[in-house]
């Protein structure tokens, strides 16, 4: 990790809360349809239109709001009334307006290293969204660049290390998700530090254990510090 | 113009179709919404929406839908049936997923100009929109970078030249649109050329005649090979 130069910052639930908003939106969501199906039938037909729907709509808030809408087509059979479709949207609206809550140990991480490497924030999601959270979080004076990716894969990285005229070996991600911010950039050569969050998308979850000696691990990122070449 | 080194291009409507889709979007919507209002009602109600979705939304066919609903909801008091909603869903993503139309002269134009400066696209909308775009085009190629932007302001446009390591004297923007990019890029000290669109939204309309030394118009892109310094 001696050549180490660009850090790269997944953004929801490694900087800012995030998948907990989606959780109680989707608690509240179900709610709505409980005079027509048990909760968790609605919470499994609404992720199963959401899957159905990312190669169209991809990610974020937008995308959310559409699938909540299509679900109550579909589930009631058209027949509830427009008053539910007008909550689901208020429900995405709400979302769309949260505050931003740092999660610990943020501010002083990026201060710390934004002193030794060159700092860029990779998130996905929708573009007008993370730059509201980005504004709202204070944080965008750490970062030499923001990316905001479509979808986290293997190409969008290459693509990003590549635009950032670095090496795959001078190039860390840090993250919550397995799935996004580790495997893609270990594949590539690069290094990464896994920062799990409690609650992480079933889309996200990858199951088997990941063991590779470019990933360090920690529990916040105030660790980090400790990790990283001063 | 002796210094310029990167040209940008706007993509709607300066590379490829797409106001005329959302004007044929508008038509088959107030058609769904018809034995509640007249046409011309339901039109000035959906604009009213989007307008005031803007801040949050930003733009795209993802908002768009999103405003179709909430209008819905409201210019029918609540009484429409789901189905109508339905319909508006599909309207988002049968537009969502339109084939690319390439304006006149746009390929051999970015064919010739790629020889001569480095070419950058500078879009706003949603960013998987754009991108799914850009990848039909067939254009991706002559681009050195992409930048979609959730707003076209000065603003935007100063962060994009710096990221670009260059300086408004060597930038030239390209597109339909005064409001988003022409007159943002000539207060910044850029040079732009205005190739007008048959259709423009309203929310982009510019009422004044816009005259200034670094401003050239053309036709169609095709024109631009005799403007340029060669």
């Amino acid at each position: 990790m001696d050549k180490l130069r660009v850090i790269a910052f997944d953004a929801d639930d490694t900087l800012w809360v995030n998948e907990p908003f989606f959780r109680e939106a989707e608690d509240v969501f179900c709610g709505l349809l409980e005079d027509y199906l048990p909760h968790h039938t609605v919470n499994r037909e609404l992720y199963a239109t959401e899957i159905a729907n990312l190669p169209l709509y991809g990610y974020g808030i937008k995308a959310f709001a559409l699938s909540m809408v299509e679900t109550i087509i579909r589930v009631t059979d058209g027949r509830a009334p427009l008053s539910v479709v007008e909550r689901a949207i208020n429900i995405a609206k709400e979302m769309l307006d949260k505050p931003v809550e740092l999660l610990e140990g943020v501010e002083e991480t990026l201060e710390y290293l934004g002193a030794r490497y060159r700092l860029v924030l990779a998130t996905k999601g929708d573009l007008l969204d993370q730059e509201r959270k980005l504004e709202r979080s204070g944080l965008a004076r750490h970062f030499h660049h923001i990316e905001v990716m479509s979808d986290k894969g293997e190409e969008n990285y290459r693509k990003l290390i590549a635009h950032l005229d670095c090496r795959p070996e001078e190039f860390l991600m840090i993250g919550n998700s397995v799935k996004s911010d580790i495997l893609p950039v270990l594949k590539l050569g690069g290094f990464a530090v896994h920062v799990p969050f409690h609650t992480t998308w079933v889309h996200e979850v990858v199951k088997e254990p990941v063991e590779h000696d470019r990933l360090l691990r920690c529990d916040t990122l105030g660790e980090l510090k400790g990790l990283l070449p001063g």
